[in-house]
């Protein structure tokens, strides 16, 4: 089944800038059984880390970890680009591999005693990544695990990050 | 149920621009209970629809959007801001409560005998929403309707969208 999961994930080359290979998922949420198949993986990803709430990183992490979420019984919270989200907020800096941005999550969204999932489409460097887990820790709680549908271990993310790492597919 | 959901939608004065009343539905995000309800009731709203796809608006739309593609076995296609989408797309301007942005969605994101329902967290003016509807019509689809978990009635948003809005709360 990975594979055809595989096979609906849809290669950018120099997007969104030259040298950049991008895995472009919307091949893959648009086909029903691809969608279901790929939030089911990444569910029992995040369920084997016992977690108390998701954190999906803005914007494409938002598409499968509320599904994620719905799935396992749980809560979730964004974390957001700078300036979206409403309420007080802790701020991550980070570099991507294509660029550089910050990172917000709302001061209440999670707290000491929570185990907190980390879930987003792709992991590359590992900058978002890095900066979600920064965001966990400042607000006192616990990062339990990141889970991520693509990982391209060639950039070795994964190495960056002070947390276990689980992906469905990986380039 | 809904008296509950309401209580979870925290009102935020002068956001995200003065004489704007934000409302912010993290903290429904956040409830586990409060959560799959919002799903599962705007799932029962897209459902009414008979859709063959889902098409959820970024951010936000992205949220419920994927969810309750995964509860009705159907595909979900994303329309998103400019520069975001990596292949070749649609494009259609809108105005907003505050500012005016471009939508786009993928020219293979969806086509004729298509039916689309669009999910979106707020109906506001409806601008958004008029311009999703623009893109699904250009792709040769067909609007079902609209389904969104907050609506604004005093915007009168409803009135302005060519097709049936259904929403889960109204302020």
């Amino acid at each position: 089944m990975t594979e055809r999961l595989r096979k609906l994930v849809r290669d950018i080359p120099d997007f969104p800038s030259p040298g950049i290979l991008f895995r472009d998922v919307t091949p893959l949420l648009r086909d029903p059984e691809a969608l279901r198949e790929s939030i089911r993986l990444m569910a029992d990803g995040v369920s084997a880390f016992r977690p108390d709430v998701v954190l999906g990183i803005e914007s494409r992490g938002f598409l499968f970890g509320v599904p994620v979420a719905d799935r396992l019984g749980v809560g979730f919270v964004p974390a957001r680009k700078p300036g979206k989200l409403p309420w007080r907020v802790h701020q991550q800096a980070y570099g991507l591999e294509y660029g550089a941005d910050i990172l917000e999550l709302h001061v209440d969204a999670v707290g000491p005693g929570d185990r907190v999932v980390i879930v987003d489409d792709v992991l590359a460097t590992g900058g978002t990544a890095r900066a979600a887990c920064s965001l966990v820790e400042m607000s006192g709680a616990t990062v339990a695990g990141v889970v991520v549908l693509v990982e391209l271990v060639g950039l070795e993310g994964r190495s960056t990050i002070r947390a276990d790492v689980v992906s469905v597919l990986t380039y």
